[in-house]
């Protein structure tokens, strides 16, 4: 087992339509599972409106915070679109025009906006608009890029957009043991493994264990999920659990 | 017009299944459609680990800075379950066992669990622990009442019992004149609005304008949503995006 503890994310999702309910959040989850496919352990994500003052205390307690940040959303083309002035301010720098960026974009777009219509190259051109130093995040979809400042990378809000930029971060990302699940199901309420799931978790301090309720048309249903970096202690684990439920009687599913 | 600001909320999401993205939330987007009907206006979401130090900070951040507070999930009778635990650090009140809650399980479940098992009722009491001097909230689903301090409204994390201990709690909650939506849609990339829609936001301060641009199969659409609690400025700020559309050769369409 490394002795390394797992690095740790932040994500900061930015969008009055979020918040609205109008536009139920679907970045989130997909962060979430590719980040920790890389042992990165994602602790915390506020999501604010598209208000200057908002996103700059969000991203730079964060940032102080954790090791990665995210941010989804607020980068496009219109006066709603305040992501990267607001990074700039939270980090200190100048908004500039990045010109490899602009490059990109006019290699592909000539004079045209990013779908192909003439004459609107200028509107265009704010997306080129980040703080001073950034990097690039490439943008297979779309082109214009994303970027990153130091530990946050700042992605697009529309989901293909931000899933290309975030796969095409994962590599510069720093990275852990990556953790291990079981999930051991069964018809039943919770409240039967109470007691001895929590000898278990005592039992295993390395092995996190979550109990999840399911109510499905009146009928209880539990999933116990465990969590761990060692397989070998997972493993066991997994099968004494199985045994508590097997002691109530219930044979259990178990998955990943 | 109501002279009188819209009241503001806050929600904490507890549960480390919705940080590892195994279970995407479901309740953001309901809290804030239904509470956004009564005019309140849903201004920041923090998701929280089962932590207690992190519960703790995120609800004295929000019960301090909004009018309302919602917290969903951790409420349950497992070890990891310890948001009411949390809430009463945070308010400095010690835990104490509620018997009006005990008394309304036991009307309904006597000797057993939730579930009708029998020699359990020990397990389920834990449900009935709560911050001394909490109020209850009303669970027509499955009893177990959610609880409220102050201004912070606890709520299951399960989403039908979360929905029916919130359609309880709306009556008592602040109210403000509701907003009223208008979403004008249409098959073009926000890039060529985004000049003509900055002059309109600058003529109608009242009304709150987003840009939502969306890439389906490689086709950009953008929907433009415009969001006031004065439905006559709504009317005419409407007819202004429409026929900023129409000068573009494009007929939108109108939503609410």
């Amino acid at each position: 087992m490394s002795s390394q503890p797992n690095p740790t994310a932040g994500i900061v999702v930015i969008g009055n339509e979020i918040l609205s309910g109008r536009t139920p959040d679907q970045n989130v989850a997909y962060i979430a599972l590719h980040i920790g496919a890389r042992g990165i352990v994602l602790k915390e994500v506020r999501i604010v409106p598209d208000e200057k003052l908002q996103i700059i205390e969000a991203v730079n307690t964060l940032r102080r915070r954790y090791d990665v940040v995210f941010t989804t959303g607020g980068i496009g083309t219109t006066h709603d679109d305040i992501t990267a002035a607001a990074i700039a301010e939270a980090f200190g720098r100048p908004l500039v025009r990045n010109m490899e960026a602009v490059q990109r974009m006019d290699a592909v777009y000539g004079q045209a906006d990013c779908t192909g219509i003439e004459g609107v190259r200028e509107t265009r051109l704010k997306l080129a608009d980040m703080p001073e130093g950034a990097t690039l995040i490439d943008n297979s979809v779309s082109i214009a890029p994303g970027f990153c400042v130091e530990n946050v990378y700042v992605l697009a809000g529309v989901p293909s957009i931000m899933q290309a930029m975030l796969q095409s971060t994962l590599e510069r990302l720093p990275s852990g043991t990556p953790f291990l699940t079981r999930t051991i199901s069964a018809t039943l309420s919770e409240g039967r493994i109470a007691a001895p799931l929590a000898v278990l978790q005592e039992k295993y301090p390395e092995v996190a264990m979550g109990s999840y309720p399911k109510l499905v048309h009146k009928v209880w249903s539990v999933s116990v999920v465990l969590e761990s970096t060692s397989g070998a202690r997972l493993e066991a684990a997994t099968q004494d659990v199985k045994e508590m439920f097997e002691t109530l009687g219930i044979t259990p599913t178990i998955g990943l």
